[in-house]
């Protein structure tokens, strides 16, 4: 299986690695700025290109994984070629694809949250796809087996709920993360004393439900100690306004 | 070392039997619930009283992990014993145990989340000691140590802001994980799909600090992916209401 992989960010870095490391060979790495690509493209013996004019249009698999705004653009640039042509983005529709004039086309959404600092183990990574042709779905599921066992079929407005669920999970959560730790520097103390909690948080609730696992002040309906939380956050009235939305809805969750 | 644990809970139950892992013995499990009790003393080879007037007055260290607003009438029942007391409560001062007659006292708080059915390693968590005498603390830090290399000298004030941190990072995370996966639900899809996420997002902030892997469209100040965001969650005005607040108070920090 011959790879064009189209972006050198996070997610492209990871899933070109991944899908080379499963045995597909990638052929060339496009990045509009050719350092970028020329550093993918070395850790994936790969042609490095900056011109959507030079993508090979021979290959399997062309593999979209740019910002969402420039999806278009690449899409229209891979206009008639024969390789399946899909995205990886949670928020876009893959009528992009066929609007462009391509064929075979597809989304091959990992629902993650990648880091090119970070490994990754892809077993661990749901792999959400959607295809309009039953073959061209048979094509990519293969595919996406050989990389993780969490392989889903996904539909377009489903992948728009899970890229807004994703959001709660991952990006408010790490936000939240991070006033823990505002909290603690304006007292002198460390992020790092959180790390703990952090990981516990999150593992528990790898076999549990959340509400089984849900602790804390609100879930008490446990007002004294909310209200000196709140007043410990005087002089952050942001800060204050998150805690009683929260709470509030954490209350409404268990009433 | 002889211990009297009094509570049985979660808070209890992981450090009693922490305790007489690392060698201590535990002489009396204490709940105002006889078999709840007699559950956590056959554990410890430990002896089950549900009256407070039958608690042990010999013992090296009396360790009061019930509930906040009932750590002063045990403390009462404390009073006069030469043993340490201390409580492992987050919100609540140390003044507690020196107001009801006690010498020797202190705080054991335990900066982590507890679930009886989880097993825990000690060595994760960050114990937060307070004693108003340096015996008293030499003592408590010696016994800390016992369970784990995470040890903090925390004064009452900073322990009042660790707890509330605590609620950012852990309380307020996993019902953001729980609003992920009504929304999940709402379409279909299960919790099960966000669980390799949420772990990624715990692992992240490991090594890294939150604001260097702070990942959405907030943070990128993507206006089309939040308005779409927010107008896919049209039925549910409370989710809204956060979403809006948390993009904003990411806006804001990365601003």
């Amino acid at each position: 299986m011959d790879i064009v992989c189209i972006g050198s960010g996070n997610v492209a870095t990871h899933l070109a690695k991944a899908f080379k490391a499963s045995g597909a060979r990638i052929v060339q790495v496009y990045s509009a700025h050719l350092l970028n690509a020329d550093l993918l493209a070395q850790e994936t013996s790969a042609q490095a290109i900056a011109d959507l004019a030079a993508l090979n249009r021979e290959a399997d698999l062309y593999l979209i994984a740019v910002k969402d705004d420039a999806i278009t653009t690449v899409a229209h640039a891979l206009s008639g070629v024969n390789g399946m042509v899909v995205h990886t983005s949670g928020a876009t529709p893959m009528s992009v694809l066929s609007d462009a004039g391509i064929q075979h086309y597809g989304v091959f959404y990992p629902l993650q949250t990648f880091s090119k600092s970070r490994d990754l183990n892809f077993a661990n990574v749901p792999l959400c796809l959607e295809a309009k042709d039953a073959d061209d779905l048979d094509v990519l599921k293969s595919l996406a087996q050989t990389l993780s066992p969490l392989v889903y079929e996904i539909d377009g407005g489903q992948r728009k709920i899970l890229h807004l669920a994703a959001v709660f999970a991952c990006n408010f959560v790490n936000h939240l993360y991070h006033l823990g730790g505002e909290i603690l520097a304006e007292h002198q103390m460390d992020f790092e004393m959180l790390r703990p909690l952090i990981m516990q948080t999150a593992e528990k609730v790898q076999a549990a439900l959340t509400i089984q696992v849900q602790t804390g002040p609100a879930v008490r309906d446990d007002q004294e100690t909310m209200k000196r939380h709140i007043s410990l956050l005087e002089n952050r009235t942001d800060l204050q306004e998150i805690y009683k939305f929260l709470s509030k809805s954490i209350k409404k969750t268990h009433s």
